[in-house]
Parts: structure tokens; C-alpha cells; sequence
């Protein structure tokens, strides 16, 4: 249960800043799916138009990293994070975008091997090498 | 300050296992320069050698993810436990595997915002679409 | 499922310091609902007696800060670790003292924004700057 | 040391992208002081006007919690992702705020206890109340 | 529902690399019962070798902790870090391994506690004393 | 820096009840040296009274578990978080109750497997088996 209402259709169509992002997001992704993390920022249109303006620009927009790389590192932080909503709505998302079996595969092994490390690193207090710092 | 000992080379002769080890990823990764983190982990031999065989075998072995992906998942996970000492090592061997100005701006400004995303479905609880259980 | 037994009313009439901190709470709280947390510590009467008095001393006790505001705090902290009991349990809280929708979405997006600024400040390890340090 | 370079002054005037940002949060903040956090995102323009459009919206319009209620949330959040640079920058905008001592400890007392919460249901996995979920 | 196939012992069973570690896995824990995570990294038969070598050599090896102390420890991580399926197989596998409930009450006390000041020294950003530098 | 006054034990010697905790605290532990958490605090005297009884009372009162155990736990937690403070102060600890290099590096081997291990497990969203749920 979400700690607030999950917009239906409905509600939307009744909120014109709602509709819009709404609308936006349908027409972006090519698809009438809308999935629940909009339908309960829809409280709050701001941050709505926001969080969707910033998703656009970053996800959807054309740049230097391809679609797929852009929702596998998604996956990182969603896991790492332990976001059981994100984990299962980028894993689906990088999926839509063609993921393999082996590259989710290898994927999990490094998020898996990154959380192992960070915790010995964190845990020895390992100075950075002076190698590291080149600015 | 390290919470242990940070091996030297002269250290490192002394040990057969952990010199076997050191050998391996100065042969490895054709360059002299081995960082703390390995240093630190020579206190435990048999931590070592796990650590860099599986280091090896995600990292290193050629799979279906390139290298510098990889690196740029590793910077995902290690900036969001706020492990200084990793971001510093992953930052740095992106870069040596071609990371661009570019490439980094994106993904910094994919790691900020999945951490937004990520607080913002976990303060709200929502909960996951039907769509996207698919197992 | 929780990993010890809930208790239930009956159970807490057996045993006097659990039933002496469940009187407490009720009376405290002004309600006879007694929420699963304390049903969960229930098990470890020690732990549930200085956890009880901690939070009366820093949630109920009158202090410059306002009841609300230390609920704000509260589920900033608990959306940030997600911890889906404690989101729920302090959003309940939160609106039971008062909060509105608009102080609710202001919350929200602070809680995002600063996950967000963290994992940009922590992925790209900015040094602290010399005007914070005033100690 | 940051992985970037922080901007001077001087770098800042030769970019006018980067420079119209900077300008703005001298005018809005009335000094001249720019802390390193924006000198790092500099390298990074559509970051950086991005983060200053929402730090601006979500934290310096007027909204319905006062500025010093923001920054404490942001600080409970900062704390809780161990994220030095932030707990730093946020306790000095809060002091400059008016928080008071009396009004620090409270907040810390909260934070270190909303961590305890948090780990103790996390740990116990206590089960949401039924009375929590009102959608 | 997980993001991947949970493997029944039939799927199991036509794959020799993930039958074998299965056998292993069986034989090692002298019970027929193999837990979900098992089942889920199936998928993924390098990472499945690999991480059961792993517990194998740390978890289930004699060493100079003992077993149950091992698990106590996993346990605190697992809080930590809100992994509600660790938290509930360790929490599991150190009640078989003899966690009286006493054992359990100070365990999650200590777990409570620690990450309580951990958000405490965080939050104040208070400097290592130079008797703790012993490198 | 902190974010606080370090106390020295001058500014102590004025404060009667911070001073009567420094007491306690040196007289509990036989030694004069008070470590830097505790001068944090003692701008915060209720907090410091709370804490310091809470660590007595979790920390030093004999219990069903040793010292040492519970050391090591606390190192968990602390490595987990990225508590650099803590990590330093508890390790110490650790050592200074007798922690051998050889459990030192069992326990670090296990917190690195545990936090690799929660991070397969939350990306994988693996459901908790329902041999696990026995309340």
C-alpha cells in the first residue's frame, strides 16, 4: 500500500498539469502503460512535472550512453539501495530495451562484487592512492 | 589511516601467497602500480585471493558487457554507499578505459536522480505494477 | 512475517514490565491501539522499556521542536533507509499531528532532492569547503 | 580531492552557460560566496542548471515548511547517507538560518534514534499495521 | 516475485553445472531443502559457483569464529542494509545453529545501538581520534 | 571538523552533568582517555546521558554474549553504513578486548560476503522462502 492515493485515469483526466504529464509520458514511451510511480506523483504536480522533465532529459534524451547502459546503471543504485520498487520497474524497463540473460548476468555479478568491495574498503579504511587524485 | 597494515613491496617478497597474487594483477593489468585496496587485503591472504579472483572474473574476463560499462556500474553502486575509496579507484579506471567528459556528466546525472527516484518510491511506498512481474 | 512474535493483548497481561510499558504507551498516546512495533520489542523487555522511554523523551516530550517537525525528520530518515515500517508508521503519525498535503509533497521532494545532492556530492567526492568548518 | 575539477571564478567567467547559473545564486543567496558543490558541478552544465532550477524551487521559493525546517530534513537525510560534504554544507545553511543549539540537539537526538527505529523494524521485520494503510 | 526464475529441483536437474552445486549445496547443509536464493541465481551458473564457494569457504569452513557468531554478524549486516530475504534466512539459519532468544535480544540491541551512533557520528562529522591511528 | 565543539576536559570540569558521565565513563572503562564521540555529545547533555547509559547498559553490562562478539557486530553495522568514525573507534575496541588478526579477518571476509550477498538478493527481489516464516 502506498502511503498516498494512486491515480486512476479518472483522476487524471480532472487535473490538467496531471493530464499533461500524463499525456507526455504516453506519447514519449509509445505506450498507454502508465506505471504507479506517476499514478502516486500525481499528488503532487510539481515534483511531478519535475521528476518527469528531469527523467525525460536523462533517460529519454539522445546522449553519449546508450538506452540500455542508462537502466543498467539504474539497476545498480535501485539494488544497491534496496528500492524494491525501482529494482523491479528498471529491470522491466531495461528488459523492454533489449536486455540479455548474460548481460543481467554479468550485470548482478558486478553490483553484487561493487557492494562486497565498498564494504572492505569502508570496513579497512582504505586511504585513497595518491595515484587516484589527479585534479 | 588504514584500519590494518598497507603491504609494501618488500612486505608483499616476503610472502609467497600474496606475492603470487600481486604478480598477477601487475601481469594483469600490464602496469607496476598496484592500489591500497590489494595492500590492505594482503593482511588476509585467502581474502586476497578471492577477492581477486572474482575481481577478475567480472572485471577482467571478457563477457558481454565492455569494460568501461562495467566501471561505470561500479561507480553507480560505490557513490551511492558513499564509499570514497572506490568512487576514487573506479573513477580513475574509468577514465583510463576511455571514460569521456561526456560519459561521466551522464552518468553522474543518471546516479543523482535514480538516487532521487529511489527515495522518492521507498517514502511513498508504491507498490509494484502487476505489468512488471513477470516471473 | 516478523522474525519474533507479535504480542498480542493477552500476552502483554502476563508479563508486568511489558504490560507496565503498554499501559504507559496508551496512556501516553491518549488511544488504546498499540501498533506492532511494540508488540515486536515485546520480546525483549529491556529493549523495548529503553526504546519506549527514548522515544517518549524525544518524540513526546515537549522541545523547541514541534511535534510535526520531528515526524517530518522522522520519515525523512526512514525513506532514506527504506524502511517500509517506518514510513508507514510515521506518515500515519505525521498526519494524525496535522500534516497537510502541501507540507506532505514539500517533504517529499526535499527527502528526493537531498538523495539526489548526496550521491552527486558523494559520487564526486567535493571537498568540504573551508566557510562550513567553523569548529 | 573531488574526481573533477572545482571551477574558479575565472573559470567560470569564460562559460556563459555555467557563469548565468553562478550569477543567479549570488543574486538569490545576496553573497558572493559559491560553495565547492556548485563549482563541481560547473563541468557539468545541464546538471547544473537543472539542480540550481530545483534546489531553487524546492528549497528557496516560499512553500508551506519554513526555510529552516527544509534544511534540518535535508540534514536528517544527510547524516543518514553518511555524506560529509552535505551534512557539512547543510548544518552551516541551517546555523545561518537561525538553528539554534536547543534546536540542533533535538534534531540530532531524532536522527540517531529514527536510525535505531529503522534498523530494529528492519531487523525484526515488523509487519505494517493495518491501521497504517488508509489508501 | 523475483526478478528472475526461481528453479524447481526438475529445472535443476537438466542442468549439470547448477545440479552440481546443488548436490553440494545439499550435501554440505545435510538437508534436502534448498532456499530461493540458490534457486534464483541458477539462472546465472558462474555467479551460482562462485558465490556458494564463497559461503562455503567463509560461512560453513571451520574457522576461529564460530558458526553461530558468524551468522549474528550476517544478521547485522543484513538490518543494515533492509534485505528483508537475509534478514530472514539468517535470522533462520542462526536459530538452527542454537540463537537462544537472550543471544537474539542482544544482537538486535547492538544492532539498534550501532546504528544509532553510526547517524550520530555521521551527523556531527566527528574526527578519529589519533589513539584510534594505530597504522 | 565537526559540526560541533569538541569538549576538552576544561570545558567538562564545568558542566556538572556532563562531567558526571565523563566520570562514569572513565571510571567504567579504567582509563582516562574519553574518545571524541563522547566530547561531541556533551554539547547535548540529555543525549549524552541517554547514549552513554545505552552503550553501559548494551555494551559493557555482562550479557549472554562477549564483548568481543559484540565488538565485532558493532564493526558490521559500522562498515556497512561507511561510518568512518566508527569503524576506527570499534575496531580499536575490537583489539583491545582481545580480537585476534585471524578473527579480524574472518569478520571482514563476512561483512564483504554479506553485503554482496544483500545486494543479489534485493536485485533479484528474491521472495522469502516460507520455511523461513515460522512466527
Amino acid at each position: 500500500m502506498a502511503t498516498v492515493k494512486l491515480w486512476t485515469d479518472e483522476d487524471v483526466a480532472k487535473e490538467s498539469r496531471v493530464k499533461a504529464v500524463f499525456d507526455d509520458i504516453r506519447k514519449t514511451r509509445k505506450t498507454d502503460f502508465v506505471n504507479n510511480f506517476w499514478r502516486a506523483l500525481a499528488n503532487q504536480p510539481a515534483l511531478l512535472e519535475r521528476t518527469w522533465a528531469s527523467v525525460k532529459e536523462i533517460m529519454v534524451a539522445p546522449g553519449v550512453l546508450d538506452p540500455l547502459t542508462k537502466e543498467m546503471i539504474y539497476i545498480a543504485v535501485s539494488a544497491t539501495n534496496a528500492c524494491s520498487y525501482c529494482v523491479h520497474s528498471h529491470t522491466a524497463a531495461a528488459r523492454a530495451k533489449g536486455m540479455t540473460d548474460e548481460q543481467y548476468a554479468e550485470l548482478t555479478a558486478i553490483i553484487g562484487m561493487a557492494n562486497e568491495t565498498n564494504a572492505l574498503a569502508s570496513g579497512l579504511q582504505i586511504p585513497v592512492d595518491r595515484e587516484f587524485e589527479v585534479n
